[in-house]
């Protein structure tokens, strides 16, 4: 085990450096299934999509529903299937950038496969580790699974329309969080409704910003 | 990898013996994180309390949050942490075992690690598993997750309460069920409204019920 992480250390460090030539900003998005990483993702390329150019790789089991959601926005979508395995590595992510114009992308999305644990083991050279919390899930899950919300710099608590039907305690979550991870930035929103995007958009745009001046 | 689940497969085996010794009936829950594994239980257990003898195995990455949830309907549990393995395996629960006294138990739960996808590749010498599939999740998750629905006799649809707010079309659910494993039986219930539980433990409870005339 510690030599396969070793082997993706040393090819996430690779992917870093393509991704460092062409200028690209990448946003790991973890999560459970079903946590909302597809439609966070819809609306942030939306909200995105006129001063950005975006490109999507998409990491599931089986299947392509996912990059089919992205493609539909007129934004360029890879589908990676892992074939059982429970998460993205370096070497499959390695494999999918072929497919993609890196030079015409700003900021490259890898959404990882629906696990809240075992991604959160595999560096794949990204700039910002993003892992979704949904309202549903519980509160108690940040606790019960740790190594996601340490190693994240962003959690977004989603689905927060569903608060009143739900056992979720927004401020347990964000002190759980801050526990586990001080540095961490917490968005709460909804993708449904819109609530707090904005802010987390906001935050991303100035993360893209600041790397493409720091690119020069 | 072949190795390890063949290692599994004759542990397994052996959990089997010994349960099959002990007249246990042994149930393998799965689900995502916060699909209700843990509330699907205490609502079983409540209602099946006076006339069965159970036990509980709680499988989670750390903490004993939930075999405390157990513990407090007056029912033996066993945590068991897998230190940051995403399932478990046939030695983790063997290793439980003695903390039990399996010869009063009826009705042996386990619960696995909060996950869709490795927990479905290991046997733990159950009779009957169980996966949970959340509304909040979405009626996609069959399809992209299929191994675990092509490995489980019974599905339980939970969280139907929250129908008229999230997208989940239970047809649509229950179709692709059918076409991955047209054997299994599908319950659709809320842990929250008491919704279709009563079904699901009809069904449970004439499953101990058998294997207890089977075992003579």
């Amino acid at each position: 085990m510690q030599n396969v992480m070793a082997v993706n250390d040393l090819l996430a460090q690779e992917l870093r450096k393509s991704f460092d030539q062409n200028k690209n900003y990448v946003v790991n998005l973890l999560s459970s299934p079903g946590s909302g990483k597809t439609s966070l993702l819809e609306e942030t390329i939306r909200r995105l999509k006129k001063d950005i150019r975006m490109a999507v790789i998409e990491g599931d089991i089986v299947g392509d529903q996912d990059a089919r959601r992205i493609a539909a926005l007129d934004i360029p979508a890879v589908q990676i299937n892992t074939g059982g395995t429970c998460h993205l590595d370096a070497r499959m992510v390695k494999s999918a950038l072929p497919e993609l114009d890196l030079v015409q992308v700003d900021l490259l999305f890898i959404e990882n496969v629906g696990n809240l644990i075992c991604p959160a083991s595999f560096k794949l050279g990204e700039d910002l580790r993003v892992v979704l919390l949904s309202t549903p899930e519980g509160n108690d899950k940040v606790k019960k699974y740790p190594l996601a919300f340490r190693e994240s710099q962003v959690v977004i608590v989603n689905k927060v329309d569903l608060l009143g039907a739900v056992d979720f305690n927004v401020e347990q979550a964000r002190s759980d969080i801050q526990d586990i991870n001080p540095r961490s930035e917490v968005f709460v929103v909804s993708c449904k409704t819109g609530q707090g995007l904005d802010s987390w958009v906001a935050y991303l745009r100035e993360k893209v910003r600041e790397a493409s001046r720091r690119a020069g």
